[in-house]
């Protein structure tokens, strides 16, 4: 079976990613003891993330160290940077590196956002699967998940799951 | 009990309502026989219904009767015409309309969009349900259900239920 690249994110009803300071407080209401929406078990699907340097910046100024430093991770930036351990800082083209890795052996490819990195995936029709856990406020304004200028899509559902948070996730793929 | 405001509509799974040039075919995608995704039993509970210009043109202009003429029917504009039997252009502030028909006794009121009638009534925190039916499609660009510069606003899940067609339709209420 061929590895799929699956972008797993959250948005709000009216799809934003974060507000327009950058700030993800509103995940903190889905949050709940002893759930995690599948994530762990997400994880172990996968072998290898990719990320833009945005939102790679915003998870260690947050004080947090990357969390997929066991994972092959490629973090996509205009400036390039040595290695740090499994994370390589990737200058290329995204649709050749994605190719590349579909090509290779291994588990699935996490795409973990930002959004400038899910529309330039997307304007390439590079995404296989899709999940979107949709929490159940407003933003009201922000940084939108999809941005204009991305080609239609017609796609397959998988499933959706309501949690008792209100949190809804669906689940798609490409046709 | 309150008559309750309530956006009933479909958007695409990146949050659009129409393409740019204000084509639905997408909503098609999701037609099957037989299957009205609650539409007929939810008409059932609403004796009013409000409705941009915009939309309501539309609707003519595609050749339909206007599909809510046995209710009690505002069209939000700005250009005052004589009323058409149950059909009233209402040129008036949309929240002196809400608060007039929440203190008369009544059924639910539809909120049958467009945009422009759902951003005004969300700035106002005028809804009172959420019903978003999200086709399993990308549409790219085009016209979105949900404008920046709402306020934020936490709401409380009802339901979520999905088709056979792929469609996933969530209900949401004010908290």
């Amino acid at each position: 079976m061929e590895r799929k690249v699956i972008l797993y994110i959250a948005a709000s009803i009216d799809g934003y990613i974060a507000t327009p300071d950058d700030n993800l407080d509103f995940l903190s209401t889905v949050e709940q003891e002893g759930e995690d929406y599948g994530y762990s078990e997400f994880v172990k699907t996968v072998d290898t993330v990719i990320v833009g340097r945005k939102t790679y910046d915003k998870v260690l100024n947050m004080g947090y160290d990357f969390p997929h430093a066991d994972k092959e991770s490629y973090i996509i930036t205009r400036t390039p940077k040595p290695p740090i351990g499994n994370i390589q800082f990737y200058i290329g083209s995204l649709s050749e590196l994605l190719t590349k890795l579909k090509n290779q052996p291994g588990k699935n490819i996490f795409i973990d956002g930002g959004a400038e990195i899910v529309n330039l995936l997307m304007k390439d029709n590079l995404i296989d699967q899709f999940c979107i856990s949709v929490i159940p406020v407003f933003l009201g304004e922000g940084i939108r998940l999809f941005n204009d200028g991305r080609p239609p899509l017609s796609l397959k559902f998988i499933k959706s799951q309501s949690f008792a948070s209100g949190l809804v996730q669906t689940w798609y793929e490409k046709q």
